[in-house]
């Protein structure tokens, strides 16, 4: 049994009670600690004051990679350092839209990820306006010759975030709507709000051609749909871009040594690039946050756990390459790599736990709903699919992955856009991440649990 | 008695009734058709969409005027037309500011209007953050000399929107920044929101000095007192703008002329200008769209109330103009104005009725309560101090005002930046206020009350 000299009074009084006892009481001991520390509302704060905006290909990137090394060191990570991979960057330009006629106006918009950008001069056509990404799936080839297409499809808001999968599949359309011969292609920005600002995001889907695609702001994409329901409208698109091919990304890493099995593995994390409207606060400063805050609780420890915690603030999510880099780079250790979670949900409350399958049955985390319950967060009995872009191929490569589910309630009001910034991030839910985390953090580390074989199957 | 065809019968029913049991019918009916009526919402769809935003000097602001003659013609208004003033033209340029070091940051900004703009090559200089204004006021003459003054006082959340006016202080102040010795003033957006987008709004106040001034994204105000306690903090500011002192504005009038009495007049409206970062949505096509809404359903009865209803869409309210040049225009009808009443709160819901000093109890309004409940209206015992802006003239040369008080919880959220669009109107309320202004301007236009002679005491 392992005890903590911080509770070895109450150890020693319950010495009766199952081995799990100290454990438990020290994760709801960790909770309770993280709901009144400052960690992770200094690292949002920091990261979104000091560094502020950070695609990569931006000098800001740069210094994001110098703010996590030395911020790990400071927490007292040891083996930190920063994992190099190439990573071409997009870098924007100017970007405008107007309404020519029949009513002119200026548009919010946003040059999605990756785009080309347009002729210098802008690209002047009729506009058709379609009120879902079906109509133009449905559309016959050639359908939208010489026109610009924008696609103004809603996006659900629900709890736990489900509406974003259809909206990105209308992110990547701009390949459909060249081949039904647009010239650009304008989306409604993927958002549940109804601000002006638009959001961006990245593209790479399957196209027949490449043609110039924007996001407008969710009122901007109704107000061409206003307008065109009056007849033809005239619009003139300007997206300016450039590409730097030998640009680097890097994945910064930094531990918590275990201390009876250091050579097994808990990877947790959130992602230090990000777009570049806003600030990056909720995408995914806060997840940075979270995870580096929970494992800095439990860096504090009189004793650490048994495993090594690993906290990887991962470099190129917003548009893919985190994963694949991590894959290759740490193939021959993927069997020491017990389990792995990832934080990029924003910093609203914590809803559910989703643990690798069978494992919420194991006795080591019997009482974790208990540890959980004063959190209003549940474990849910189904093992999450998706753990997070960064861990993906972790996750396709066997590595068993654990998610806390969150409230996405208005998440997509401000991911990737202008209002993505500390004014969002409530600090009290940003803590009740941390608490979750720490928690259940501690309780997998310091297990036996071989989440790989099913455990309480 | 005055009848009204459609309620013939009922009327014929009730004979041995008070004499304003037929208006309390009509204002009962016209509160119920004003809730299904599309007029309103077509209003503001039409004008934020055909016109869009539409600042004195504009060619926007011209379409303004051609689409409201036209439209209050097309909606059976008589006697039609502009009355024209002269209005200087501010004309806002190109803008932008960044944090130069040690943080480099972009940040969202906008010119307060009638701005002196900066040199072409913007103005670096080291930020002072004061959390209040009152910090402002205390410090010495030539305190901040050579600095850049940031203003962050928060604006505080009410219902009736009372916060605004030490806010709206706060925005006037450059004058003492300027006598402080400040190069340039920026302000916390006047905003009860998060977003990042910067609310723009006039100033006219007294100071030593002109010095550039303008608007943080609240983000944005926030971002720079966190950078401040870190340390110093560099900022280039760049404002362009023009004048053109030449500049025309135009108040559109258009009437119901009143069946009995067309002498006596009640004079509503909303008014026409707009900022320019949104669509002008909730300031004001809501008021505009509401009192000509309310007009136009009293002006399709069978027969007109006794009194001519004078729908006036005011086309200087932003920089002030329309006020002091209706009450030169009219000073020799003046007599003959016997109520007036401004909709410029936006398109939430209405609360409660404020009337001239004894009018609630006058017989003609004694029902007016039963009216309004339904709509969860109350008819307030206290008289309004503040009509609206563009009736201040008319109320400081004697007529009487009334007021239609709304809920004004997220109306600063909005207004003044780019996220005032229809994406924030609701159209029950914005309904629910047309049935409120139709149904009491029905009572008192058919009334002979005279509101001058505090009626009811």
């Amino acid at each position: 049994m392992r005890t903590l000299s911080l509770f070895a009074l109450a150890v020693v009084a319950c010495l009766a009670v199952p081995s799990d006892a100290g454990d438990l009481r020290t994760a709801s001991a960790l909770r309770d600690r993280a709901l009144g520390d400052p960690t992770a509302w200094n690292i949002v704060e920091s990261l979104t004051t000091e560094i502020g905006p950070r695609p990569i290909g931006s000098p800001a990137y740069s210094r994001a990679r110098d703010w996590a090394i030395a911020r790990l060191k400071a927490l007292g990570f040891v083996n930190v350092h920063a994992e190099v991979f190439p990573k071409p960057a997009w870098i924007r330009g100017a970007e405008s839209a107007e309404v020519v006629g029949p009513f002119p106006q200026k548009l919010a918009i946003i040059g999605l990820g990756n785009t080309v950008p347009t002729p210098p001069q802008g690209i002047e056509a009729p506009i058709v306006v379609l009120k879902s990404y079906a109509e133009l799936l449905a559309a016959r080839p050639g359908a939208f010759k010489g026109r610009i297409v924008v696609v103004n499809q809603p996006m659900t808001r629900t709890e736990d975030g489900s509406g974003y999968g259809a909206a990105v599949q209308i992110r990547n359309g701009y390949g459909e709507a060249a081949r039904r011969g647009a010239l650009a292609y304008l989306i409604r920005s993927v958002s549940t709000g109804a601000p002006r600002s638009p959001h961006t995001g990245a593209i790479w889907g399957p196209g027949t051609g490449k043609i110039p695609a924007a996001a407008l702001g969710v009122p901007d994409a109704d107000l061409l749909q206003h307008m065109a329901a009056r007849g033809p409208v005239r619009l003139r698109l300007k997206l300016a871009s450039s590409v730097n091919p030998k640009s680097l990304a890097w994945n910064i890493s930094g531990e918590v040594t275990g201390s009876a099995r250091p050579d097994q593995i808990v990877v947790i994390g959130g992602h230090l690039d990000s777009w570049d409207p806003g600030t990056g606060a909720i995408d995914d400063a806060a997840g940075v946050a979270i995870t580096t805050a929970a494992a800095t609780l439990i860096n504090r420890l009189p004793q650490h756990p048994r495993r090594t915690i690993r906290v990887v603030l991962w470099g190129s999510e917003e548009n893919g390459g985190s994963s694949d880099a991590y894959l290759a780079a740490h193939r021959n250790e993927l069997g020491k790599i017990v389990l792995a979670g990832e934080s990029d949900l924003g910093s609203d409350r914590a809803i559910h736990v989703d643990l690798p399958d069978g494992a919420a049955k194991a006795p080591a985390f019997a009482l974790l709903p208990a540890v959980l319950a004063p959190l209003k967060v549940f474990v849910a009995d189904t093992p999450p699919r998706h753990g997070g872009s960064d861990i993906e191929g972790l996750q396709k490569a066997g590595v068993p992955i654990f998610a806390v589910g969150q409230d996405a309630s208005r998440y997509f009001d401000y991911h990737h856009s202008a209002d993505d910034t500390l004014a969002v991030v409530d600090r009290a839910s940003l803590n009740q991440n941390v608490a979750v985390w720490a928690s259940l953090l501690y309780l997998a580390a310091d297990s036996n649990v071989d989440f790989r074989a099913k455990p309480g199957k």
